[in-house]
């Protein structure tokens, strides 16, 4: 593509970087930002400026953060006594969008997966058996995707906290609702017939 | 949504507010920036910043340009009697991509869209007509949409322009090469008959 001006260009390459924005989107987004105020654009350009400069991890639960300690992790009202284990910070939006969880999340930051040259040592895991170790902790509750890379990441992390003899267990997985039996693939039906739930447990209390 | 920070807060509204991203593909830019090195992210935010800063438009043509005359309006070896009339610079760009295109350019700005409040008077229909009026130019190639909006545009500028008797053309409408004609539609299948090229014209040269 031939840029009328190097601006345009180098604006346009960095666009293009973003996850899943080739360069026609990032010329649209360009010149989205040309025709907006100066006062705005600057605002967007702090905005990343200090995401970047500003921004920590809790120290607690690798959350992303703005102080030492995030918001969930401070939160006296929250169980510390359950913990759930997520892949990253979409996870914990997605979850505590839901509203039915009150306990401590702990952030992988990512998944086992070899193939893509990502092992234990790349991962919080160290750091989540050394809080089970130090605290009270009394349940962890996998929620990582249901994958291959998943299944292979709860099953490494099993192994390392089972020495502390606490409630290990994985988000249900099953027939979504509102979904059809018949549209479901049968790994999942399959399991959810083996794993079925006791009715008694999911009366509405 | 609920963010863990009021930094990353921030930052994904401002992403959000990118033509055809919503506030989960915002995070996912922004969890991206996180990833990168300070001095990337830098680079990112400063070449936003010059852009909006630095940018001016050429003042022959309303090309984006870093100078006072783009590129093209510079370039001593294309031809100033020929003007493409297109919408905005993304048209420029498809139509120097072909390389068969050797005049200048002329960038309206948008076309006649009452349904978006835009008239004749948004447009830089005024300061082409004073262009043809004080310089040389032999031929005006129409390249707009071929919408109801493009049309309208074409029909105003060509009535704009009649009293200088020069050259009006569209560019051609019909099949797209590598079409077939089963699935094309009536109008353009239609409108390409009525307005056939001879096919002597068509021989290479």
């Amino acid at each position: 593509m031939d840029f009328s001006s190097k601006l345009i260009e180098r604006a346009v390459n960095e666009f293009a970087q973003l996850p899943g924005v080739g360069k026609k989107t990032a010329l649209r987004f360009v010149l989205h930002m040309l025709k907006k105020e100066a006062s705005e654009v600057e605002n967007f350009s702090e905005a990343i400026l200090r995401l970047k400069n500003e921004i920590c991890f809790c120290k607690n639960c690798f959350n992303i953060s703005d102080k030492e300690l995030c918001d969930i992790c401070s939160n006296p009202t929250r169980d510390a006594k359950i913990i759930c284990v997520v892949q990253d910070i979409r996870d914990v939006m997605a979850i505590e969008n839901t509203g039915l969880f009150r306990g401590h999340y702990h952030i992988l930051g990512g998944i086992i997966s070899p193939m893509d040259g990502i092992g234990p040592a790349n991962l919080t895991v160290e750091p989540l058996v050394k809080k089970i170790e130090a605290t009270g902790v009394q349940e962890i509750i996998m929620a990582l995707p249901a994958t291959m890379e998943g299944e292979t990441t709860n099953f490494y992390i099993y192994k390392k906290i089972a020495p502390f003899n606490i409630a290990v267990s994985t988000i249900a997985r099953g027939i979504a609702i509102g979904d059809e039996l018949e549209y479901a693939d049968e790994v999942t039906l399959g399991r959810s017939i083996q794993f079925r739930i006791p009715y008694s447990n999911q009366i509405l209390k």
